[in-house]
């Protein structure tokens, strides 16, 4: 079978990868706390045959809350079981604090949701790194050797407990009154030195045997972590030599781990704003985070390394600006942002094209989306993209409707899901018990 | 307007409050892991006009899982977000340890099930209790004083973080651009002796304020905390008197706690097998127990004061062994036991009575349910009760086609749902912000 490009749909506060998206014609502001919009995005990325969907977590307030909503679900465990319910096939994985949730509580929760999902359950195990989240939890952060340290024994623990039921363990055998088969239930008796626990757990192994480990991130700490531990990672790259370097890095992280490097799927993000041509996607794009450019453009002005006074927004840089622009090498994001403004865009069109955006951002037609994906996927820069629309009512069906009918014409993406399980999806294999080479 | 009957159904591991119920005829031995099944017996209990599900909860497998299943849900919350998508009325009460989880997880997990559910939530703050449950979280169990410590502490930086969103908070204002209104917004800074949070939480209020707080137990200490914080509490009391006495004693601790005593409901328990006549109640749950008849009959004798010797289960206890039975004050349930006994019942026949079962056991038709909980009820040894089925999948459906019709022809049940709230349902009003009484 050849590769194909697998694709995660970012779920998160339930409006949109963009700030305005809340207030955007049509889209119903509560929607933040409606598990029904949530339902509705989730069926959508369905429909396209998205491999799954992606929650990212912080527990905090970090928002500018007067004009902009939280960045994150309600809670991604509740809000995936709604989904679990609504959806068949697409896969449900969810951020998880390795730093601030008992392992024990972890584990039941994920395989809770990997038997409510019939094996669609991945766990986002990431370590935290915000002094406001600590703060939430009456903590000081602690050192990042100590959050991998515990990572590290966390994610152990866990996938222990999801194994300490075998495969066959739970007979249900009505007719001879066995309901389980004590033999292959066994304590873990982990103890390390920032957690432990007992067990066994109580469930079941679900259709995938247990949920599969996830990791978002780019630090040397996490390329260990996931080398080891993951199936997948959800990443951040500007360039496709960014991209390449990073699903390198994790690559070889998994070979020093003893693993396979094509058991661990590195996947990019990429923003869109798909409509028939650029400058309705631009206009949509100045309409949903217009309130932010005076403060953008200042920004885009030092990171090309000029002069901030007099910015006019409605205006393309001069040919004297454009001579002295430099961009800078602090921001991967530069040399692509002076290049757009090189084509002789306006300062607002320039900075509607999300030259600084978290990730790449196409802004126009689906072809764009199609190709640039081509493009990354072919030079050996991702094994998918996680995808932030940034309206979900809208751009998730914007996306379904153009971008992936492109993709399977291209023989790039599956016509339909071939497995049931997260598991058939990334192409791992089922995990009963424990695998001896995550124990060491 | 009356005083009428409170009830909730208890809602465990899928198949029913016998040990046997997995295998019953008709049963779907995986019940266990489907959320089916639990949506479909949480619906069968809102048709009856229930006021609440609950879900009791122990992190642990302490089962005898050879032959039965294991008490609790896969998973207290993610059970009650799929019944919330399914339901519309009926409460919802999840257990959830104050010893083994921090603060702000339970805060926005409750939360968010509270707006999940459009205001239904309530939150059964225990202690935990068995070192089983400690070792799964690599600890020993702390001593009661300091659990119960915890505990205090742990419902406050709840109950604030519930709070930290005022009732005005969340504008959402399209035409003006107001996403919230920081104003009405603002950080706990609570940090006690054994936990603590900056806060805010990141989530607005729900229909009914915040989550309702319920406990379940009965140790001093336990009302002490149901005293200051709970309108609820699931209690366990094998005689009218002992319910009234238990009863009192949250009463009289909420009013040293300041609050007025109507504040706090308490509903002891109560098993049904429900069926046309004694005789076939009896077989259904002879069918559903039998197994452990053996053990459970040596243990009868020991309570009665009897020589264990030589058991004949399919016989009476003779006149000579009535006569030299002596009810042990050890166990509440031996001069009930006693007085079956005395009816003329075989052994067996005593035991499918319930007689050494967790709660007061109604075995036979619907009309001595309702007379026991209206005895109950009048003789002010109840707010309602909470209802064990032996078998959920027919159980719940017994008891509302036939001890809620009579219950409601007496003017002691309602005819319907008055509010849509948990809140509601129980008589407590919205709360918003933090109750200043709370923070004491
Ligand atoms: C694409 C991407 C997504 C991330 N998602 C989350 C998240 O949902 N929650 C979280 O706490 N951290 C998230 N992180 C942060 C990382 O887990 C990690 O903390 C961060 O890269 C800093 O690295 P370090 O903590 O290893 O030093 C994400 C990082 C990236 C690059
Ligand atoms: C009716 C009833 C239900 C209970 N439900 C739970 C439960 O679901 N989870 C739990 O951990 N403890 C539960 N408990 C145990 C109590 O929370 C408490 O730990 C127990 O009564 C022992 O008291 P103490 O811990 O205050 O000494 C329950 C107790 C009673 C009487």
């Amino acid at each position: 079978m050849t590769r194909q490009i697998i694709l995660g749909m970012h779920l998160g506060n339930g409006y949109g990868a963009l700030p305005g998206a809340w207030r955007a014609p049509g889209v119903d502001p509560t929607n933040y706390v409606s598990f029904d919009a949530k339902v509705r995005h989730g069926q959508a990325a369905e429909r396209g045959k998205f491999h799954f969907l992606f929650l990212p977590d912080g527990p905090s307030l970090v928002a500018d809350i007067e004009n902009e909503p939280p960045h994150f679900n309600l809670d991604v465990m509740l809000t995936l079981a709604a989904v679990a319910r609504e959806t068949d096939r697409i896969g449900l994985i969810a951020t998880g604090s390795t730093t601030f949730n008992a392992p024990y509580n972890l584990a039941r929760q994920f395989k809770a949701l990997d038997l409510m999902s019939h094996g669609r359950a991945g766990w986002n195990a990431v370590t935290s790194s915000g002094e406001d989240v600590a703060a939430n939890y009456g903590a000081r952060l602690p050192s990042s050797a100590e959050r991998y340290g515990r990572a590290h024994e966390t994610i152990q623990v866990v996938q222990a407990l999801w194994g300490s039921w075998g495969r066959e363990a739970w007979v249900h055998d009505q007719a001879t009154g066995a309901f389980a088969n004590a033999d292959e239930i066994a304590p873990i008796n982990l103890r390390g030195q920032f957690v432990g626990s007992r067990g066994p757990l109580y469930i079941p192994p679900s259709e995938q045997g247990q949920p599969v480990i996830v990791h978002a991130g780019g630090s040397p700490n996490g390329h260990e972590l996931a080398g080891r531990f993951a199936n997948a990672v959800i990443g951040a790259a500007f360039s496709i030599e960014d991209a390449r370097a990073q699903r390198t890095a994790f690559r070889d992280a998994a070979e020093r781990a003893g693993r396979d490097p094509d058991e661990i799927k590195y996947f990019p993000g990429l923003m869109t704003t798909i409509a028939s041509d650029r400058r309705t996607a631009l206009d949509r794009r100045i309409a949903l985070t217009q309130r932010t450019f005076p403060q953008r453009a200042a920004y885009l002005m030092q990171i090309l390394g000029l002069r901030t006074e007099a910015i006019r927004l409605d205006e393309p840089l001069s040919a004297a600006q454009l001579a002295a622009a430099r961009p800078s090498p602090q921001d991967p994001r530069s040399a692509h942002a002076l290049k757009i403004a090189r084509e002789g865009w306006s300062l607002t069109d320039v900075l509607a094209h999300g030259v600084i955006d978290y990730h790449p951002v196409i802004v126009g037609p689906a072809i764009e989306a199609a190709d640039h994906m081509q493009a990354w996927f072919e030079a050996g820069a991702a094994d998918g993209f996680w995808i932030s629309p940034d309206i979900y009512d809208d751009g998730i069906d914007a996306f379904v409707d153009g971008v992936v009918p492109i993709l399977q014409e291209r023989g790039l993406f599956h016509q339909d899901y071939a497995g049931s399980t997260l598991r058939d999806h990334l192409g791992a294999p089922a995990q009963y018990g424990v695998d001896p080479r995550a124990m060491r």
